[in-house]
């Protein structure tokens, strides 16, 4: 096999997570390793910029710029939801990349959208374009297949356990009785984020908060849930609870749909459960609502996360540089008893449209607790704290300079 | 002056901060260090205690336990939010001061808890029962009179900003334009909190997230709001905007509230602006709402905010030995250009029944931005970082032993 030499390309895609950079980080660092890698390019704001021809150049960056990377949170390259579907969309694409002789493409991103990375290495090899592309996995939601678990969800799950574990104390400390928190975290399809709340309980005391999790795995009965948190207010006298975005009910329907004037989505279970506490218990809830800050928080992300999302973008380069292509990177646990990590391939058509399900022998049979195969799995994805630089009394991030790259092609209406 | 002699108590009262265990920390260790003070006793959940006499012996704590206390949120004493109003209470609360030999009470909370400090004060004069009353400032509003600020402000504002800065690099990064983020904050009286949002600008970049901050100072109309919002996102392409929840018109009603099958509350403010940007301008909105974590979310404390914490908590104890009373301890910030700060004390009467506003003069002239006498007010209050231990990847907080003082006095029933 001739060595193949060219131009790489990164891009973003999705929602960000506290460390989707870090591998952008790893993918550059690694790329200067490789003479037969020229220059290094990120595409502004995911697949647009694969259509718009909108490329930087990464290597223009300052080595503190990449270096800082690895700490700030956002896609610092930009990203989008847009999905590329019409097959003129990967002709589009494939004449952009041989405008800029793009030979090594680095997909960042989850399920869904390595659909756009298989398509793209379809397009190729359909033109003998010789292309090698690697997805690189990211997500909080956890939820892709083939990986032991993914960049993204050790830091989010870190930063929702430890705001489970303050919002306790603040509950438990307010006295009065039958004080009913409940955290609303993300998750539209799996629980993998709701049961990381679990790792707030300190080993060894079950009856620590969250004292119950509502899992979307696990069909949703208002009276189930009521007789949960009266057992839970009657021996604590105060009761955390944790719930998944999206609960549904034993026929599958989503337990609470928000109404925006722009369209309805799921979320809003938080108030449906405070209402259902307020008027059934007669209990005093409120509600703490993570949000975004799960994706964003890089001050409180994991350094076993941080590290992880690094060490996938290495791993992708070597992997196209070695002639992998069609591929997504894996993260794999070593059989130990000492967590371990490696990394692996998987094909990425393996991946696409496939998620992975929190396996449902890991929740307890109450229905609203995990048991020790979950906490043996996740405990090892938040140890270590990220050290990110304050600057002023906050953490300071970086911003890419962004040097453009010269467009050749005309304009594209996709 | 014949030297008073006898036992200690703490109270905690009202919302919990990041720091409030801080105080409690700074007495017991100056307590120690006065041989007039005998045993020292915490309250358990604020005047309830005093009306229960339910105590605790702090002494008994082990070292590590209140060093502990000084990164620890929540109210690791336990707090409450009932008032003492009728006379027979403030019988009652002296009636178990005699029973325990309390001659110095040491009361932490806001402007409206103070109250209850003073007339215990009042109280034990009117029996001519020797005791020291001082009242220990607290809170995360900043609203309390006599005081430069308060601690639980700086880190509240600490977390508020580092926050709004990550949300704000998610939003950034999202690309398709049109985005806009509403970061809903508490202060339902003034704008303090909401204000402290803006020290996510870096120096000298005016146009940095957040683009608007909405503050109850300043009376909202739609009208005004749907203008900046859109001026915003025409010059950025997204906007980010912090709202405090307790917004009024220009008759001064409340903009949003919110129902709760148990009572109606202030709040709602980011959906309700969030269905006005959809509804009339039609870009995408999102809601942060960061909620109960701006009081506890420890891990992210100001340093400076914590060590000012533990100060009050000392100078309070060195107050009372000197023979002071009815006092509340406040910090006053030196005149030099270096920030510096030192305690002083003001009568409670002067803090009772009184806020402090945000004034009017730090607002510019757009009213949804501050000036440089607020940066200069606020920055040097979010400096520095404290360091919480972490174990097993979360941070690591203390429970107090809470050994029970032996109650000698018949039940009360309030």
């Amino acid at each position: 096999m001739a060595e193949l030499v060219g131009n790489c390309l990164i891009a973003q895609s999705g929602g960000p997570t506290a460390v989707i950079n870090a591998s952008v980080a790893g993918v550059v660092a690694e790329a200067l390793n490789h003479s037969c890698i020229e220059e290094i390019y990120g595409s502004l704001n995911g697949v647009l910029g694969l259509l718009n021809e909108d490329f930087v150049d990464l290597a223009s960056e300052s080595q503190q710029a990449i270096r800082g990377l690895r700490t700030t949170p956002g896609a610092a390259l930009g990203t989008c939801r847009t999905k590329l579907k019409k097959p003129q969309d990967f002709e589009r694409v494939l004449s952009v990349f041989k405008a800029h002789n793009i030979r090594f493409y680095f997909h960042i991103g989850d399920s869904g959208s390595q659909e756009t990375a298989a398509k793209i290495s379809e397009a190729a090899e359909a033109q003998n374009y010789d292309l090698r592309v690697i997805g690189i996995p990211k997500t909080i939601d956890n939820d892709l297949p083939a990986t032991d678990h993914c960049p993204g969800y050790g830091s989010a799950i870190k930063y929702i356990a430890a705001t489970v574990k303050e919002l306790s104390l603040d509950a438990d400390s307010m006295g009065q009785g039958d004080l009913v928190t409940i955290v609303e975290v993300m998750g539209r399809n799996s629980g993998w984020l709701a049961a990381g709340a679990s790792l707030a309980k300190r080993r060894d005391h079950p009856n620590d908060p969250p004292h119950l999790v509502y899992l979307p795995e696990v069909p949703f009965t208002s009276e189930k849930f009521l007789d949960d948190v009266r057992r839970v207010l009657k021996r604590e006298k105060h009761c955390v609870l944790v719930a998944g975005e999206g609960l549904v009910d034993k026929d599958g329907n989503f337990v609470s749909v928000e109404n925006s004037t722009t369209e309805a989505q799921v979320g809003g279970i938080g108030e449906f459960l405070k209402d259902l506490v307020e008027g059934q218990i007669g209990a005093k809830a409120r509600v703490a609502r993570l949000g975004l800050t799960q994706r964003s928080a890089a001050h409180l992300s994991s350094k076993t996360d941080s590290d992880e999302a690094y060490l996938v973008g290495q791993a992708a380069v070597k992997a196209a540089v070695n002639g992998e292509s069609d591929k997504l990177v894996t993260l794999v646990r070593g059989d130990g008893d000492n967590y371990t990590c490696d990394t692996g391939l998987s094909a990425l058509s393996d991946v696409v449209g496939n998620l992975k399900k929190l396996p449902p022998e890991w929740v307890n049979e109450d229905g609203v607790s995990l048991n020790f195969q979950f906490f043996r799995y996740a405990t090892p994805l938040i140890q270590g704290e990220v050290v990110v630089p304050y600057e002023n009394g906050l953490p300071s991030y970086v911003r890419l300079h962004k040097e453009g790259v010269d467009k050749t092609l005309p304009g594209y209406e996709a």
